[in-house]
């Protein structure tokens, strides 16, 4: 009953296709979930994922393509071999939420071919969800809505879902929204409440009025948030007149938040938008060459820099050699600091408005943790060049470095978001790049200018 | 009716304790989410939050501090202050599974207060989670959990469901859970189901047998990747013998996965556990340490290597200018490599044992992109040192170098994931300090032995 994956299953699954054991490789997949199916096509050519969509039962397909949405270069090439025909079934299999995401990786003939061949009400209903940006509310929902009238009885309201159900196909849900004769979202009633109230009782008496809904053009993070925060199981959409258009429920918001959390993760460790399973190198190497190429210009600055303290570095070759701990150092506090900002302000827990009191905080933080390092990095200098005031410039310098790589990794984020621009930007390539550059400047000056450096070793 | 948060709320909160103006301030804090509060508290000191706290609806007070619970250390510091019997009405306004959590961050003598307080049904409820590992499905699981038994009709089943709910007070539910005379779980009706069902009919007919559910000791993180691929509001948790004794629900898989997000961030960013809402620098400092002390031990090294080309570099200084580009490219192919792998681990479209495939496939997006680079760095090293056997030298060093960097992150996560560690630990301070030391031992290997470098400038 307990459900574990087993990494293997690809292998047995290219095997039966490749030994044409289809009957084996039928009875196999009818025991897989959706989700199964998708990690077995990630692992087989085009050839074999078609292969296995054709044995796939019809009801299969449209769960295992939405499934598929997250590796959208994978998912073009497939239904890019898919005549009109198919994908007007796998589409009316969808929701239409979901039908109208993979209407929009269609080239432009599928889509006209596709549209045309829906029943009227469908294409009405899927070309007003592709009218709507795919990362607001508009874009996530499915119109088709539970909805009850407040006069109702409860018994007229059972017999008005199930006359929905009876055209719309059975759908599990868990709240019946309440509107008036305008079609205003006014309250809910759950279906517990439903099921257990005495039939004759007004829905109007049993309805909860405080009822959360969201705007059809607010971001998507934005409902996820307001899911979280009131704990929503299914978050209803309003039009501007405040009228019932939709609903989105909370495995497409779960959704949404992975989206945002390998975007963060795209963003700090520099590989952008790139999928994990983008199939072309030659397009993973374009998503991540942007964060390269930065880095490289940052360490020709730093390249510049050291270049004019050239004689200064022939004399003393030492202090060249701690360099890169220096940009270490400097980079991993900046990137410290950065990400506790950034996760602060996606949470709440820090406002725009806190800069003060955070860089306080990062500074005291990042000082505390700078004096530590460079306590054990004069240990270290003295060791290499046996020249204890240069051991000490160089701690000294690495305090001046750390406090500088807080302050930027605090204030940076704050700034962004003041800006509106993503704070997650900032940890990262950007963080450490700059932290480079500046950290190296300020460590050569203090010790090729501290009036207590000797110049000899 | 669309809700947004307004972040200046803390500083009229503030103004509104300081003034006295208490009347005011209730008012205000009744039309505020638990969440909402949550977040001005974390923007008071002490004294201030339990002002809060005492003004808040005693149904508000059990919510805003399981929302707390994220920031444990402000939470710790709270219910600190508050007596046993405070404690234990707290305890009883919430769900037993965030009760058992609040109850594990008490001191012993608050504990064994609080668990003598509570009604004896309670008590034992609560003892029996406290024993699960926090982070496992027991730890995650209320045991309140609405059952029926499949011999009985609809009709039964509703007045067993009205029964529960005149016991245990009123829950929203979606699925009702179908148990044999064994309390062994067999199978699940929805709510729906059973609203539109005919009163009469059996609930054995009317049940879904495909029940999917996990085992109490199963990780969380392994509950909530069950419940997203299986689109599941609500999990079950049976017991060894198969037996029914909870539920979790998708409010808490959501933390769960939030939670893991953070986790990973902190394992890249190298701040370890540390929460955003930590108060005290002293504890923020020592979570940021060690991975401090890593990038110094790593500096050190390279420090040393240098150390032993010194007679090479008094020759051509310029070769130790491009060292912290170097270390910058080289670290940064390490991420992007390690982080995508990470990613493909965690989704499950990478298996441990695509080692070869993935590593192909890295070593060719890495040699691609530091070819591009190498050819940026040719002109900058001949820009800078106006020699072009040596900006040759350089650009081929950086090739290696990126060669190196990609293998190592693509390969470093499956390793630990193979060890059962988890592969995040992967991306971050580790693969830069590594990729530092060798890639600029590399780097000096090949610029100063290359056959074709003649040493002078």
């Amino acid at each position: 009953m307990t459900k574990t994956r087993d990494p293997q299953y690809h292998r047995l699954v290219k095997k039966l296709i490749n030994t044409e054991r289809t009957q084996v490789l039928k009875s196999l997949l009818d025991t897989l979930s959706p989700n199964e199916v998708t990690s077995i096509l990630l692992h087989l050519n085009l050839k074999q994922q078609l292969a296995i969509l054709e044995l796939l039962d019809q009801e299969q397909v449209p769960l295992v393509l939405k499934e598929l949405q997250d590796s959208s270069t994978v998912l073009e090439e497939i239904v890019g071999q898919f005549s009109a025909e198919q994908l007007t079934d796998i589409v009316e299999g969808m929701k239409q939420d979901d039908a109208a995401d993979l209407v929009s990786i269609l080239d432009e003939s599928q889509v006209d071919a596709v549209l045309e061949n829906l029943p009227a009400k469908s294409r009405e209903e899927l070309t007003t969800l592709l009218q709507y940006d795919e990362e607001s509310a508009g874009g996530l929902m499915t119109p088709h809505i539970v909805s009850i009238v407040k006069d109702e009885t409860v018994s007229e309201a059972i017999q008005e879902i199930q006359s929905y159900i009876m055209r719309q196909g059975f759908q599990m849900f868990y709240t019946a929204y309440v509107v008036d004769e305008y079609r205003h979202l006014i309250g809910t009633v759950t279906v517990t409440e439903l099921l257990l109230a005495d039939r004759q009782t007004k829905i109007a008496d049993l309805m909860n009025p405080d009822v959360v809904a969201v705007d059809e053009d607010l971001d998507q993070e934005e409902v996820a948030r307001i899911a979280k925060e009131y704990d929503l199981v299914v978050v209803p959409v309003i039009d501007k007149h405040l009228k019932l258009i939709g609903r989105i429920t909370i495995d497409d918001l779960v959704n949404v938040m992975e989206e945002e959390h390998y975007e963060d993760i795209g963003h700090i460790t520099g590989t952008g938008t790139e999928e994990v399973t983008e199939p072309s190198v030659l397009r993973a190497s374009r998503d991540r060459l942007p964060w390269l190429v930065l880095g490289l210009l940052g360490g020709f600055l730093t390249a510049i820099v050291m270049n004019s303290y050239e004689s200064a570095i022939l004399q003393i070759p030492e202090v060249a050699y701690f360099i890169p701990l220096i940009a270490a150092i400097g980079g991993s506090i900046g990137i410290q600091s950065s990400s506790i900002v950034v996760r602060g302000l996606a949470t709440g827990a820090i406002q725009t408005t806190d800069l003060l009191v955070r860089l306080w905080k990062e500074l005291r933080v990042g000082f505390l943790n700078g004096v530590v390092c460079a306590a054990l990095l004069v240990l270290m200098t003295f060791y290499l060049t046996e020249n204890l005031q240069m051991a000490i410039t160089t701690g000294l310098a690495l305090v001046v470095v750390v406090c500088f790589a807080a302050m930027v990794g605090c204030s940076v984020p704050i700034l962004l978001k003041r800006l509106n621009i993503d704070p997650a930007l900032a940890v990262g390539p950007f963080i450490t790049t700059t932290n480079d550059i500046v950290g190296i400047a300020i460590y050569l000056a203090i010790t090729f200018n501290a009036p207590f450096q000797t110049l000899s070793v």
